[in-house]
Parts: C-alpha cells; sequence; structure tokens
C-alpha cells in the first residue's frame, strides 16, 4: 500500500524508500518494473517532486533500482548468480578446424519449437516480445491499396529500391555510416545473406573462424557449405578476445571470419568500439574477408547502435549481414548484405539461388520505416526486452543451483546460462520438452559440442505466469539432477 | 456487320460462313478470339442454333477456327511460319560437358526486365497477363485479420502444414498422385527449389544433363554451384529426345539430369506419356536422380495437367520443384520440392540458406487454393494465355522475314523464334532495349552459347496496341538486318 504518514518523526523521503522497498520484497514490484512517475507518485502520496526525486536516487546508491536516461527509474534484477566466464570449458578443443556436428540435435531443437503451445526459450525471436502484427498489417494494406498488381509480382533481383535506399539512410542516421543503395543486396533473411556471404568469399574445405560460443544457424550453414569451422575464445562482455585471434590466425589458414561484433548470440555481448577498431586492423593486416552478422545490432537495450565492423574499413573486405527478422518481421525473410567489394558476385548468387525477395514485404517495410513507425516499434521494444532480461535473470537466481552461472546480456532475447557440476543440457532439454518447454541446449553452439553443461533460454515473448513456471520446473529440473 | 439475308439463295449456314471469314480478314475478329456461343450468334442474327453450329464445323474443318472442350470456338493463329526444328543448330558442340558461359548476357538481360516502362518480352511471367491481385489481397487480408500475430512470425523450416497438405491433395486431385505432405518442403520459390535439388544430388565439379535449349535460370544455377552442364537434343514437340539422352549417358559421367518434361522453357513442348516413362526407366537403370523443374505444369492450354516424372517411379530418386510463381504470384516467393528419398538432406539444406519462407504468403495461398480462386483463375488464365500465343505467333508471320520459325507452344507464355541467316539476336536484344523493348536472345539458354539467332519471346502480359507495335518493330529490324 502506497502511503506516508506525514506525523512521524522519519523523514518523507525515507518513508518513499520504505514504501518501495516493501513493495520489492512482497513482489508487487519486480525486476525490470518501471518505478511511478516522479509527478504519479507525488500526486499518489501527497509528498513533494523533490521528496520522491530524492528517494529514487537513494534507492539507486543502494542499487535497488536503476534509472534509464529519458525513461525513468527501473527495479534491478537480484545480484544473484556469478556471471559465465570468458574461457570456453574446452579451451583445448578450439585449437583446431572442426567439420561441424551436432546437427541432429539442432534438428530437435528446431523441431521442438514449432510443436504446439510449447514454451518458446528454444528460439530467439525477440520482436515477439511485444509483435508489431497491427502497425505492420496496416502497413501492408495500404501497400495493397495503393499498389495492387505490385504486390504480387516480382522484385528486381537485389532489392526493391526504395527499400534499399532506406537501408542505407537507416545506417546513416543511426551510424553515420555512408553505405550505397547500389552496395546492398535484398535477401531471404539474414540467413540467406550469410549463405551468400560465404559463397562470395569462400569455397568447400575452406576454414572460418567463428566465435565461441556462436549461433548455431552459421554452423549448420557452414557444415552444409562442406566449410570447416574454428573457435575463436569469445568473452562474454567484449566479444571475440583480439589474442586468441591473432593466434588462430598465425596457426591456420582461415579464409574468413564470421563474428557478431554487434551483439553475440548466445552471449549477449557487445565488442566495444576500441577492440572492433583493432578487429578491423587484424583483419586487413591479414588480408582475409570478414562476414559480420549484424542482426541484432539495433536491439541493445541502451538503444545505442553500435558501428557495424565495415564503418572502420576502406578495404571493402567486409560483409554486413543484416535482417528486419529480430527487430519487425521475422516471417516475412526479408534481411540484406552489405556486400563490399564482392557486390557483383553476391547479386549473381542471389539471383540464381532464388530469383529475388518478396515484393510486397519489401514494400511494407519501406513503408513502416519511412512512416516513423519502426523507429517508435524499437523505441518500445528494447525496454520491454530488457525487463524481460532482468525478470528472467531474477527468476534464475531464485529457482536454479546457485553456482549456475549467467550471461547479462546488453541486448537481443537471450541468457545463456552455465549450469553446475556434471548436468547435460541435451537430458535437460528431452525432460523439458516432455513438459511443454522447448530449449537450446549449449552444445549446439560450437562446432566440437563445447558448452554441453550450457543453455541458452530465450526471453522474446511475452511475460507470463506460464513462463515464471517455466523457469521455476527448469531450475527445480537441474537442481534434482545435481543433488541425484 | 453480322447480317444474313433470308432472301437470298446461298444456304443460311453458307452465309454465316462468309460473315465469320469477313470479320475475320478485316481484324475485327482476330487469331485467339472467340467466337459468340450457338446460342448468342443464333439470337443475334436470327437463325437457327443448328445451323449456327453447320457454320462453326464447317470453319473448324477449313481451319480457320477450332473448337476447344467446354469454351467453345477460337480464330486460329496464321498458319504462317514453319515450326522450329529438333536438332540444335550445333548438335557438334553439344556433346560435351561445359562449364556454362553468357552469364554476363544473362545479367544484362535481367537489368532490362526492370527497366521502368519497358515492354517485357523478356521475363517469363504467365500470370500477369491477367493477374490475380485483387483476390490474392483479398485473401491475404482476410488472412491477416484471422491470425494477425502469426502473419508476422516464423512458418516452420520446411513450410506450413495446412499448405504442404493442400499441395499434396492438389497433385493427388488433378494427377492422381499420392504425395505425403511430409515429403514436401516449402521453398523461396520454384529457384531454391532447384538450387535445393541440385545440393542434395550433386556436388562441385559434377556434370548435370540439361534438355536443349533449357532455362537460363538452371544454367547460371548450375554455374554458380561450379557443377558442368550437358545438353541433350530436345524435341520442340515431345520434349527430351531420348536416343540422345542414351548416348549421353553411356559417353559421361552424368550425375543428375535436370528436365522439364511437362512443358519446357522457352521450346513450350510437353513430352508425351509414354516418353516420360521410358525416361523414368532410362534414369532408374542409370541409378541417378532426375530433377524435375515442373513449374509450368499447371499452364497447358488445354487444362490437361500432365503426370510429373515422379508419378512413374518407385525409386524415390526423382525430385520434383514446383512453385506458385508461374500459376498465381510471383512475388510471393513460394514453390516448393518434393524430396522423394532426399527428404532429410532437404529439410537441412532449407534451414540452413534460408531458415523458412514466408509465413503470410503461404497462409494467403493456402486460402486461395482452399476457397476454389486458384481453380478457377487456372481456368481464366489458360485461354488467356493461349489467345495471346496465336496473336503472337500471327503477327511473327505478320511481320518477320518468312524464313523464321517459330515453336507451337502447347502451354505457359513463351514462344521460341529462329531468325534466318546469320542475324544475331544478341544485336537485337541491344536495338530492341534502346526502343524500351526487353528480349530473351537465345544464346543464354544454352550453356555453350548455341541459339546465337534464336529470340524468345514472352506474351505473358496484358495485350494491348504497344505489345502489338512492339513485335511489329521487331520483325522490322530483323528484316532490315537481313535486307543489309
Amino acid at each position: 500500500m502506497l502511503a506516508v504518514d506525514k506525523q512521524s518523526s522519519e523523514f518523507l523521503y525515507r518513508q518513499v524508500i520504505d514504501l518501495i522497498a516493501e513493495n520489492i520484497e512482497s513482489g508487487a514490484l519486480r525486476p525490470g518494473d518501471r518505478l511511478p512517475s516522479l509527478r504519479r507518485m507525488s500526486v499518489r502520496i501527497g509528498v513533494s517532486i523533490p521528496t520522491v526525486r530524492q528517494a529514487y536516487i537513494e534507492l539507486e546508491r543502494q542499487r535497488r533500482v536503476e534509472s534509464r536516461p529519458q525513461s525513468g527509474f527501473y527495479v534491478r534484477g537480484i545480484a544473484g548468480n556469478p556471471l559465465v566466464r570468458p574461457s570456453p570449458p574446452d579451451a583445448d578443443r578450439l585449437a583446431q578446424p572442426v567439420s561441424v556436428s551436432g546437427i541432429s540435435l539442432m534438428e530437435r531443437v528446431y523441431d521442438a519449437i514449432h510443436q504446439p503451445d510449447v514454451v518458446p526459450f528454444g528460439i530467439a525471436n525477440p520482436c515477439m516480445a511485444r509483435p508489431a502484427a497491427k502497425s505492420l498489417n496496416r502497413a501492408m494494406k495500404r501497400v495493397m491499396s495503393r499498389a495492387e498488381e505490385r504486390s504480387i509480382t516480382y522484385a528486381p533481383t537485389h532489392g526493391d529500391p526504395t527499400l534499399r535506399r532506406q537501408i542505407a539512410y537507416r545506417y546513416l542516421d543511426t551510424v553515420g555510416s555512408t553505405i550505397e543503395p547500389a552496395n546492398i543486396c535484398v535477401t531471404n533473411g539474414g540467413q540467406e545473406a550469410l549463405l551468400i556471404a560465404l559463397q562470395a568469399v569462400a569455397n568447400k574445405g575452406d576454414i572460418i573462424a567463428v566465435e565461441s560460443p556462436t549461433y548455431h544457424g552459421l554452423l549448420e550453414l557452414i557444415d552444409s557449405l562442406g566449410m570447416l569451422a574454428i573457435e575463436v575464445e569469445t568473452c562474454p562482455e567484449d566479444g571475440v578476445m583480439l589474442d586468441s585471434l591473432r593466434e588462430t590466425l598465425k596457426a591456420h589458414p582461415v579464409s574468413a571470419c564470421l563474428f557478431s561484433t554487434t551483439l553475440n548470440n548466445p552471449l549477449g555481448a557487445s565488442m566495444s568500439e576500441k577492440n572492433r577498431k583493432e578487429l578491423v586492423e587484424i583483419i586487413d593486416q591479414n588480408g582475409i574477408p570478414l562476414i559480420e552478422d549484424d542482426v541484432y545490432g539495433e536491439l541493445l537495450f541502451s538503444g545505442h547502435r553500435p558501428k557495424p565492423a565495415e564503418c572502420y574499413s576502406k578495404s571493402g573486405r567486409i560483409l554486413t549481414c543484416g535482417s528486419f527478422s529480430k527487430t519487425a518481421a521475422p516471417g516475412y525473410r526479408i534481411g540484406w548484405l552489405v556486400a563490399g567489394k564482392y557486390m557483383e558476385k553476391v547479386k549473381r548468387l542471389k539471383r540464381s539461388y532464388s530469383c529475388s525477395s518478396g515484393l510486397l514485404q519489401q514494400l511494407t517495410l519501406s513503408e513502416f520505416l519511412a512512416s516513423g513507425d519502426y523507429d517508435r516499434y524499437l523505441h518500445m521494444l528494447r525496454p520491454a526486452l530488457q525487463c524481460n532480461a532482468e525478470r528472467m535473470r531474477s527468476l534464475v537466481a531464485q529457482h536454479f543451483p546457485k553456482e549456475t552461472r549467467t550471461s547479462n546480456p546488453v541486448g537481443g532475447s537471450v541468457l545463456w546460462l552455465e549450469l553446475p557440476g556434471d548436468i547435460s543440457a541435451e537430458n535437460l532439454f528431452d525432460d523439458a520438452i516432455e513438459a511443454g518447454i522447448s530449449t537450446a541446449p549449449g552444445s549446439i553452439f560450437s562446432p566440437c559440442n563445447c558448452y554441453h553443461n550450457f543453455v541458452r533460454l530465450s526471453f522474446g515473448h511475452p511475460w507470463s505466469s506460464k513462463i515464471e513456471e517455466s523457469i521455476a520446473w527448469l531450475g527445480a529440473r537441474v537442481q534434482h539432477q545435481l543433488n541425484g
């Protein structure tokens, strides 16, 4: 109950602090929740705005809440678990290029995601936390009325020119980078961008350097193309470790690097600008191409949009893969590839692999960007994801064994957990799917099946009591395995 | 003017014949036009239905009109040009597997198609003759209201189950073939189906047998995958010549055949059922896979839907590539692959190449099929295409040099022309695009650039005086080159 006693000898701001603290302890205010605004709180409990502000600042000093610029004060997550460690658990196994294994487990993970009514912890689908369906459907209807026949016909092979201009403008607007629309090829989602990028710069049998851990879709692709993967140690707070990369490049004839410097999946790490510049120097010195998987670059909770590595290089050897699948419409299958000096080859590959991408979806996204709806949507989505992240971390701290380590993602929609002892995430996956919960076991994030005791959980869905119960169920299951 | 003189000594049915003949000669009735129905004609000119019928039958005997079952009587095209010949012009050059050349010309053909306001003779896009945009847009709006959030989210990797069931049902319904929905993988148009099919059965450096001539998109794909193509002689009336195929298979280690037996592009030929059965025997005896490009199978003018080769085989080595791009919505990028015994590999390739295909378009096509709109649309589209085909053949006969040979397509949307003498279709392409007319020069339909004096013209667009003038312009241009 929100009330203060003006007769009490206790300072009013102290009483406000106690009120908030009680609400946090009772669970009425949960990690990630926004405190009422200064004005609203002041009206509600009848104290002055400066008094409320004093209370909030003290709560921030006590690390119980945090302020976010232009947004307000939020309840912090429980400090809880230790962070996952920078070096991978089987560092000695990383030193060699390998054929990707574990494909059949990936297949089971995909199958699990699409079971009806499953709790979707196994899929990274951030925009489903607050889907923009209404607004996108409206935009699509406008396109259909305006351009009836165009809505069913072929797009130009490398993409609708208006959408390519808008993607280029967005790079200029968010990171100040001048990318020519003619250097952008629209693709069937980020995955086709990665396929074409890899085929443009490497051949069967070639070695591709990847982060450890990295997104399983990259690994399956590398395997499909008959290429080999070599893992580079990756820090859960700053991405690829550059000394480790230098050693890898010295020891092996790597044909290309495939990294997510703006936001790693599953770690949720974003490389510092300083390191990203240095990475580009290493790449340029070695004369090898870098494929940047930048599909999460717009989803840092802070709203800060890191510059893709491309911005620091003049070599033309950096290919940036982007997508609207993580930021707006997964099912539209619209991504893009900024192709540097490989553009001619990329256009040809795109044409021969799939002709062109859906025109109606391109026109709809064009409309969605031009109207400002895309920006407004991201502005709403990022704090929603951050709130979910904090709730999930707090629940993990509450329900999982205390030795469990977790990542502290700065964006995106996934949490990376290191389970204690010898617990097998694959067994957990099997048990959980029986209970209607999908998870992503750690070994699919490594070509040589490291991370067998890690699990990736997605928080990109509307929060619900079912979600909370499912986290509790997983925690209890792990605890049970640990005891037994 | 439609009138008969009942006082005349001339038989009434003879007068009806003269009336029709006058209208054909004056151009009031043009090749491909439908004559008024018996009832309507009888009412209009005041003679009995049997008299009109007698006249129409006599006109049919004279080969001036033709009857089409359940549709009526149509004005026949001018007999005009001789047919293109079965053997390719440089038969001796076909004997060896080659790397595909002529890619840069293909690129120029694609660029030309997307120039604004160009006359689109260069692109095979049948459904734009009578686009189903209104009906598809309505179906999509229904889907969006019914399933708001699903309309933006991911489809299962190998396709929406309802659409896969409907595709399977359509095979059962049209050709009596039982294909399991679980054996169908939805793809990004027919082109991605071809990509995945080729990758599932062959490797870099392998030899793929193709028809001569064949669709340039297949050749560019074979080239992109580092494979070699070998041409098999193909008859403009009955498709792949089986003796020629036998010789090719004897002489070379062919890894797979890639044929369009139901309707070849650019020839417009459909293989007889007898030959298709024999082809399957040859394939099975040799133990090699056959990839069938079946994207035009539903577009035979007669409405007869030939059985894909898959229906005659139990080996599981036949992969059928289908698509809605030629029959409904090119821009939706929805095709499929019936994968036989390669299904597991195909699902994996699909997942790693592009994750999944657009769900909203899949749901919309599902709706379009279920409502019966797809069938009604095809029922209207086929005669519209046949009418265009006859108009185009007649205009070619009128305006091109008389030595020009043409195909006589039984379906689809393209006419294949052999220009007389040493005329270069590439030069014609260059001249025509200057005049705002896109064409597809013959050499891109052969991996070793045969057919340099052939050109493919598309009639898959609404008929107009601009179309007629453009055909006349091309004819005059060829005549001019022939004279000069």
